[in-house]
């Protein structure tokens, strides 16, 4: 049902770090790139949801394998695979790919809720939008 | 009139880059944590102006001098001095240096404004800090 | 066996995101500080490593379940478990919690691999301190 | 002599922070994309030159002057003009703009010197890229 969403990345000294390559952590800066972009392409403009609703994704849950490193410079991708719409959470399958050598740099698996900014407890995602996710 | 106010930073993983040193915009991050323990020191918490009055500090311009890099594990401090107070402003000359080796690393001249987080306009500082602040 | 080590952690405005609390790929480089200070504990200066036999520590693996926020101004504590250790690799459980609340925010699982810095193969943890780990 | 170079940059969770907008020390980040596209654009890979010349990049010193704020999902873009071409230093002016309401929100001044990442000492740049550049 769901397509892959396709972002690509460019190593920056920013994501480096003394070992030559992208510090771990950074990995999950590409991927909540890509799921930004996912929601845009879907018609999702976070900031707006904030303001109208105060309402917001938050990562309940991730876990990721790092295959191998990557390099300043490198020309990445991140490929976003929905795997699962609830009421009020998404769960994501996101690769991190190196495009000239067509390897998978890293796998991370990533559960997000949506919550109110008041009092982070979980409130449905947009109606428009499940219904638009629905099949 | 105003002392100097010392905080320890220690060098990880996440502040460096591939060049094998410190990535040069984390000594920004460094210079905010001096700051915000200065401000901490005198009673203040950040936190709690941004919840009762909706009211933070936003950085309105600094300048940097690098004189020599840092590496990973090193013992560093930030020093801060507060240079001069306004009703709504604070100008900071900060450094950063190495501890054993007693080098300047950095110098830092930031000036921070207190500003509305709904208009970004100018607020004026609590009362009981400028008069703490005034001599 | 092991005992569980402890490090301090105050959330600075580089730590948070718009949504008023901690960014979650933060806690990644608190995780990080925590077994870095693990390890210097120990007796192990990762940039020594580096120099002498280029040789450091990269994550292959990880897992993290959020479960609560953290704000501006919040001061936590990361309680580092090592789980395992392999001639080239440790395994760590984690912990990011509270102190005033006593409450858990995160808990995370990490495996970090020794490896050169050259080809990015595993090269066993020094003697010293395999020894010095095993019961 | 030389002309303006453009590139566009998205604003991501992890460039806010829990006052609702981009965090100061992200606009070095931005700005450093900007250099290092237009260093790409020149024919310049960095990645090249560490593992060929051992010669990178260091920041010398810098100023920012923050005039507007940034938010979640705003389309901006970093804008790069070398003013100066030494033989072993560069100095850019730069400003980071928003695309939509064509506002300048931070105008930065970059000194950037070509160091040895043995010794942190002055290296020339590259014999092609100052003929290139030379008038």
């Amino acid at each position: 049902m769901m397509t892959a969403h396709v972002w690509p990345i460019r190593v920056y000294w920013e994501d480096t770090d003394a070992s030559g390559v992208v510090y771990h952590a950074n990995y999950l800066r590409w991927a909540e790139r890509g799921r930004s972009e996912w929601l845009r392409a879907q018609g999702g403009e976070q900031q707006r949801w904030i303001e109208a609703q105060g309402v917001a994704f938050t990562v309940a849950e991730l876990s990721v394998r790092y295959r191998r490193p990557a390099r300043l410079d490198d020309a990445l991708q991140v490929v976003t695979v929905v795997e699962r719409i609830r009421r009020a959470s998404l769960t994501f399958q996101q690769t991190i790919e190196h495009v000239a050598r067509q390897e998978i740099l890293a796998t991370l698996s990533v559960k997000a809720g949506s919550v109110s900014l008041e009092s982070f407890r979980p409130q449905p995602l947009p109606a428009w939008f499940l219904r638009q996710n629905s099949d």
